[in-house]
């Protein structure tokens, strides 16, 4: 069965190499951490499984890398500025500062004080200064959201590429929050990671184009190994919804502590390229927008048909790459009954997920003959594409297995007296899921492989 | 021939989309880019072909992927808060702030004064500040390198993984330094990427591991398509060398604005493990590192034939992904006279680098049995998984071509009257070197392509 704690999988990610405590011989920096060896395969094998859907796979989205610092303006016409905050309090004695909410009965949970300040908003941003001076206009911030600078960018993406609507431009990136409160490992994050699509529609296609966006999301996670019926559509209240938004679905799965946010999928009609255009008056918004008066851009299409600018109304799906990790392990952990009663721990990754993808195992780590066919079966497989084959020459190969079993690599090959000795050479394959072996010959391995894999 | 001014890079990165300025329509932010739709394709191609290189294709190097966000204490000990500066001066007349090499004859460059204060070091790291309160408690850095998380996170991949030196870890992401002046395009940047690898040996095998790191660098660059006969290396002298280094090699690059640092091979001997590690007295460290009363962990690695703790050396190839982009765009881009008169420009970028690997065109775009074949062709060519294939329906076949010349999509593929006549049903295949075409019948193209790409 899946894991059940959060203990579980932060005992495992720690002891394997997935996750660790940024700066941990410090004590570590509060709701940032650090991915390990295999947690950066795994990360990067999430993002490029994303990647290839969202932008491969489609003949409608471009991608984007943009910086992680901000110009002040951006974040400003955005709207983060204003109101990307959390209510909080400071006790008039002990100098503490609170969250609103974390405030019971007007007394400070530090001191017990009642002289406190009224509620006012704390910006979730991080803040920097770029240049030599300190002062107010060097002013900027690191993002809050990837979003933003695929808005900023439009221009320049339709242009370069000749784009019409709809399509959409992704990016995947570091994001950061100055979260008052982080907790849950790597659910809730200063630093984290986002998988974000802006996908640009002509309005009043927009519903449909939200749920097809909806259901893709969906088959998406499922193709990530998430149970279906762990995966919950909230259909947002009106009264929840952002001002902008027609309508928002959040996708929820049930991680360990609870049934949580994996991803939203919004229907953000015109007001993010609305804010940062010039023109606004012109351009017959539908949102509320800030009024702006520093963009040097027209970020409308040309509606050939109605002979008018346009702008185009934004679909988002928006996905966070630490909760995705998060809920792909809590999927694959499981702890099995063997025959023997023993336990094993298993990680049942998709292939395309694993970290390492075959483990080669030398049978004896002395013998030169043995060692050198694995460094020879490693070189050839690894030229198949499939990932990272590794060498696993610890020596015992019971725990080679349990180590990889724990990790998620789908085939362990071993290479042992009867691979040297006898012609054809021929090794062991393990599976990981079944745990059953076979011998199968060195020459056909890549073949077996690549339809494995592929 | 290659570029040679940076105006013929900039201007096609930003026509075909493959860097803008950050912010762009607001103005811009100094120094920081984004990559474009292009851009985004051939960083992450030159990201996995550094990946691939130094951890798969290895056996003894493991990966890390670390936070951004870095704690104060990380920076103080590593030494990068005392040292990490460029003196500056303030002029005392009208404020403003100048790097003292920029101060010529005592007088200030804005207004003449020569009301001067002495230089002061200014430090290179953006300052940011974590959680709720801007008090000195709460100050952080984004990492001026990716190289500090490597050694503060040594013991939790040791313990995870049971590595043995002399092995590596591998690192690739975004490095921050609030430089005074950028210029030159990508080539100075205040948000950069770097690929770091930390290799830990044996002290006394420090020298031999340099030279082979020196030379497996150099191949790598070979095989992005750099022409070795521009690549250089320099024997950084004795007096420009950092106090912890034995030695130092810059591997330099002739770019268009002149020849410049593409990658640092340097021997830095325990100083790095030795700053971050408690029982500093015990260990008997070689080079002059800073007094750590902070760490909780100790940093060595037991020698069983010595029989006592030993903190290992330290090679460290580091190089940087923005300017690897510049030097292998800077080697590609060719502008060819044809033999009817005109110019082509063609990016030659090695095929594994290429943002798209092919571009599947239909003739007519209107017609929608070739439009249909098109679209089979390219999702049958994505599951051979050589990378991005694209569906070109600009509806222009020369211009089709001239642009994918440019963007240096290594093959064309033309789905014409005579594929949808015909059968078997064949294609048009160019060359984009060569500008050779062929036909090629569609049910032989996975095979083909697979030959040509991997």
């Amino acid at each position: 069965m899946p894991a059940t704690t959060m203990e579980q999988l932060v005992s495992l990610c720690k002891r394997r190499g997935f996750v660790f405590q940024s700066a941990d011989i410090y004590g570590g920096l509060q709701g940032v951490y650090d991915y390990g060896p295999l947690g950066v395969e795994l990360k990067n094998n999430i993002k490029a499984a994303w990647w290839r859907a969202m932008v491969y796979e489609r003949d409608d989205v471009e991608g984007l890398d943009a910086s992680l610092l901000t110009l002040r303006k951006v974040l400003h016409y955005s709207g983060h500025e204003d109101t990307f905050s959390d209510p909080m309090q400071d006790c008039k004695r002990c100098k503490a500062r609170f969250r609103a909410d974390h405030v019971k009965d007007g007394k400070c949970p530090e001191c017990g004080s009642t002289e406190l300040t009224e509620p006012r908003p704390f910006n979730l941003m991080f803040k920097t200064h770029v240049g030599p001076v300190d002062d107010g206009s060097s002013l900027a911030y690191l993002r809050p959201e990837t979003a933003q600078a695929i808005f900023t960018q439009f221009k320049n993406v339709v242009d370069s590429t000749a784009r019409k609507v709809p399509f959409g431009i992704a990016q995947i990136g570091k994001s950061f929050r100055n979260e008052i409160t982080v907790r849950n490992f790597i659910f809730r994050l200063r630093e984290f990671e986002q998988m974000e699509l802006e996908f640009f529609v002509k309005p009043g296609t927009d519903l449909e184009w939200l749920d097809k966006w909806r259901d893709a999301r969906i088959k998406w996670w499922v193709d990530q190994g998430l149970d279906p019926n762990k995966i919950h559509v909230k259909d947002v209240p009106a009264d929840e919804l952002a001002h902008y938004s027609k309508k928002t679905y959040d996708l929820e799965y049930e991680f360990p502590i609870g049934t949580e946010e994996l991803e939203g999928v919004a229907d953000r009609q015109d007001y993010d390229l609305g804010n940062h255009t010039r023109y606004q008056d012109e351009l017959a918004l539908t949102t509320k927008v800030h009024k702006n008066t520093d963009s040097t851009a027209k970020l409308a299409v040309f509606d050939e048909e109605a002979k008018k600018w346009v702008v185009p109304f934004v679909v988002e799906p928006s996905a966070g790459v630490d909760r995705a990790f998060l809920a792909v392990m809590t999927e694959a952990y499981n702890e099995e009954k063997l025959p023997n009663g023993e336990t094993r721990t298993v990680l049942k990754l998709k292939k395309h997920l694993a970290p390492v993808k075959v483990a080669v195992i030398p049978l004896k780590r002395n013998n030169e003959q043995i060692v050198s066919l694995a460094h020879q079966i490693k070189a050839d497989l690894l030229k198949t594409g499939i990932g990272r084959v590794m060498l696993e020459d610890s020596g015992n190969i019971g725990k080679a297995y349990r180590r990889h079993d724990e990790i998620g690599t789908p085939l362990c090959i071993t290479v042992d007296f009867e691979s040297i000795e006898q012609s054809p050479a021929t090794v062991t394959l393990r599976n990981r899921d079944t745990m059953a072996q076979e011998r199968i010959a060195v020459a056909d391995l890549p073949k077996y492989l690549k339809e494995f894999f592929l």
